[in-house]
């Protein structure tokens, strides 16, 4: 049997994963990158064969900026007529309007690290995370399964979806909520020289709200560019529906701020925690001062007892440092494990996930 | 010696936890609530020694809404014309402006829990938290320093403030950020109406921010009336900044947004972590797959060393499930961990807290 061919356009921290997760799944990769030193990098990280151009490649993953990826597909096009392109791009609707091609289907892994460049690139980056794939009405149906079929053995969860759509989804749930919590924290850091007391009285809720505003800035900048229309229309809501909660709060409007809040419980308790089949799970919610002897000793628990934990977060009380350990497992598991830590003196409640 | 007397008004959640604490410390607590259940409950978890109003108490802890506090303050004044009278309502400026006592100290211990009620107290609720102390320019040094004493004996650390900065730096650091989260998250839900894809794409930046809307709203109308100038401030500027965002979005000001998203991310990375001596503290990032196993591996390797972690939270990137783990611990031991991570393949990073 051949080995099955890729060419990689663009080696940084997501085309790099992609060359190493190709690679771990018996890929050829070869790979460039507009930074020579980022190309040697990868290929001395194992993320691809070998540096520069593979004619006999059947897919092309193109990993650059969104501004740029039109351009990079017709270039690709005429070197690799034959081969399937994708993107890793997280703006679709720009892309899938300025390509015309059945061959290419865009794409857009959503995942990421704290580090940037390819050094911070890893094979089981996808692993558990939303692989979402933009097919058009001329895709065809060879392009769109290969490249599902490569998502997906990534250990990525596949999901198509319109790119005018993604764009408006990433636009509420990733791209409006990061700029939300910049401006949150520039906010608060802004009266902090005022008082300086401040920072220190900001507890767990606080620190819940604006930790992704610790990410660099650096893609930002073409992110907004690119999804222009669907986040300015996401920070029109959002400031009206502040405007609204305003309002109630001036007016002492106390049922609809009950009813605001509770919609909005409701919805949080129902958020999904993982991409993994949620009708054999079970959430664990275990209440504990937040020291992290308690946290060793009910993961080492689970461990003891073979349950397999599928999320595990820590939700802080909205003042204080006290917080609720919620863990989501197997639904066969869970009264085992509840009886187990309730018997060391651990409050714990139980509550099917859908 | 005498044994300490202290008398509690209001046992649910917070004054249970307060008795509980002063019991431990050697108190005899009498203590009464509006709900006689309540008191009851409170006395057989060991809250209060005993149910009723003791004439011979030395200090006395007002723990019930904050709207009632100043008549409870007057009420309290004339039973016990020579005790120390505090309370522990969330908002303080309405308090002490409604209250001419010399013998009165506000306070607000901002701790809390998941549970609400008496079931949910705990004599440890206080343990590493804030405890606000909003002293007037008539307060006694005597009030002060036994309300002090007891607040700091409860594992508290005590800072003072003035009683209307308090109510703006709660607003700016918990109220309106409480009442954000429920915003995004309502907007998100009313739009995965159209998307039913929507929240499968919620993923760590998004889940971080909306993590306390899942909070009981009941406390919430109480907060928003007492605080209300300062909510609507605060929320005013909010709105404002977000304006401003939307026009660096729509001009493709890239400038202003790098700008925008670089101070906020200096901010965020210089929020305090933990009330303990930050002198003697490094911050350990530990890049990892959201797995568990790791969690309890990194956590139960600090047990081995006999690293002290103060404090820990689990920082998602803006998309996809793999995290940082960060981690806070006394510096003498922060090389000797770090190498042991990284010997077990971990990437490692340290990083001095101020």
């Amino acid at each position: 049997v051949n080995q099955r061919r890729a060419q990689l356009i663009g080696t940084g921290l997501i085309g790099g994963s992609v060359g190493l997760a190709l690679r771990r799944d018996g890929w050829f990769v070869t790979g460039h990158d507009t930074d020579i030193t980022v190309a040697a990098r990868a290929r001395d990280r194992g993320a691809v064969d070998t540096v520069g151009d593979d004619a006999e490649a059947e897919l092309v993953v193109i990993a650059a900026p969104v501004g740029s990826i039109p351009s990079l597909v017709e270039v690709a096009r005429d070197r690799h007529p034959d081969a399937v392109i994708t993107d890793v791009g997280s703006v679709k609707g720009p892309v899938v309007e300025a390509v015309d091609d059945p061959n290419f289907v865009g794409g857009h892994p959503m995942a990421g690290s704290e580090q940037s460049g390819v050094d911070g690139s890893d094979a089981s980056m996808f692993d558990g995370a939303v692989w979402v794939l933009t097919p058009t009405e001329s895709t065809t149906a060879e392009a769109f399964a290969l490249v599902h079929s490569v998502a997906a053995r990534t250990g990525a969860e596949v999901i198509a979806l319109d790119a005018a759509e993604h764009d408006r989804i990433v636009a509420m749930v990733s791209h409006v909520p990061h700029l939300a919590a910049a401006t949150l924290m520039r906010l608060a850091a802004s009266r902090s020289d005022a008082h300086s007391a401040l920072l220190r009285l900001a507890a767990g809720g606080f620190r819940d709200m604006t930790r992704i505003a610790a990410g660099h800035p650096g893609i930002w900048p073409d992110i907004c560019s690119e999804n222009r229309a669907a986040i300015v229309e996401v920070l029109d809501e959002l400031i009206a529906e502040l405007r609204q909660v305003r309002v109630a709060v001036e007016t002492g409007d106390r049922n609809g701020l009950i009813a605001q809040l509770e919609s909005a419980r409701k919805a949080r308790l129902n958020l999904p925690t993982t991409a993994a089949r949620p009708e054999d799970l079970v959430e664990v919610r275990v209440v504990v001062a937040d020291h992290p002897g308690q946290l060793a000793l009910v993961t080492t628990r689970a461990s003891e007892l073979g349950v397999n934990i599928y999320d595990i977060e820590m939700a802080h009380s909205a003042e204080g440092p006290r917080g609720v350990m919620i863990l989501v497992i197997d639904a066969s598991m869970s009264h085992q494990f509840a009886e187990s830590l309730a018997s060391s003196g651990y409050r714990v409640s139980l509550r099917p996930l859908r």
